[in-house]
């Protein structure tokens, strides 16, 4: 059981990336698309809570000419719950600076 | 001038459709991903007007037993507005039956 | 080292899902296509092999006039195998038409 | 008609831009993902012919500590021409350093 809620919860946050990296976002948006990416992790099978975050300084390093930007890994942060009959797993996804590249790890509470 | 208002619409149709096709979609969050794509449509240069509609009704033939699927072309309604230099060009994306695609085309008023 | 392999795997599904889900596919481009998921599955990190199918029937029902559709998730197999620090676990993608989903399962050899 | 060719190709750039962003590159699998790019963008409808190329130098760049990253909107250049009833529009996404922005224009041969 412990495999299966880590291999779920796996699943949310590789969806959730490869989704939405690329949305326009700006200061103006970025709250509404949190609560979109939020509500499309809540339908999926076990999931019991989920937080989505973007990262409004990075956003604002990259806004464009035009004033807003592609969502890129570097700005989001996710925390995903599931419970697979009883058994919790916690993932989370964080841009990690050294490795360039979006962490995701399982957690502990 | 035209032309350019034309191939503008043309890019905020493309980029919808190949951005939001496979979010997670049910009854529950239909209304929020029609304000999520909304916004980052609005977000985009020239653009003057936009509507977003999920057809809840394909969307309800196609639940999972999970009680929600993928968001699909045959399900997006989407009419944009730009306004390049004072010249206006209006797009549609609108699923077609016969065709078995999401036609896009510029309509006039 | 379990859990984490099997965190691992459903990352790497839930990704190929969600990133090429809406792609122009044809009978023409099918297998250009899934050596290019292939290939993306294959760069990440603990990936020690990946098959990806896309199926040719059900890409033949849904082409629509231009002969071309969107890949849709009743048409991919996937089946991922990583390996972290000696465990091994794999994961595949499978449509399942009676929930009207593509399931993805933690699989034992 | 000149209006129509414009809107094709513009619809053709949006697409490709939202599609591809976000997928897993690295020197070893930008060819094939170029080919896979250029073979979706060939099936759509009026398109007569299209070049995709990934900046490498770019993408050299961002590797990450797994030596592979997300494809960026820096990183792609793509040139599309269509025909539509005897009118060709070609146009092309290129990234504006100065704009922070991956400009799509028409272009005049």
């Amino acid at each position: 059981m412990k495999e299966i809620a880590a291999f779920e919860v796996g699943i949310k946050l590789g969806a959730l990336f490869h989704q939405f990296v690329g949305m326009p976002v700006s200061l103006k948006n970025a709250e509404i698309l949190e609560k979109a990416m939020k509500s499309c992790i809540m339908l999926q099978p076990y999931v019991a809570g989920a937080e989505v975050r973007i990262d409004r300084k990075r956003l604002s390093e990259k806004l464009s000419e035009f004033n807003y930007c592609s969502l890129e890994g570097d700005m989001i942060y996710a925390r995903v719950e599931v419970e697979v009959e009883g058994i919790k797993a916690i993932g989370v996804l964080r841009w990690d600076d050294e490795k360039k590249y979006p962490m995701m790890s399982l957690v502990t509470e």
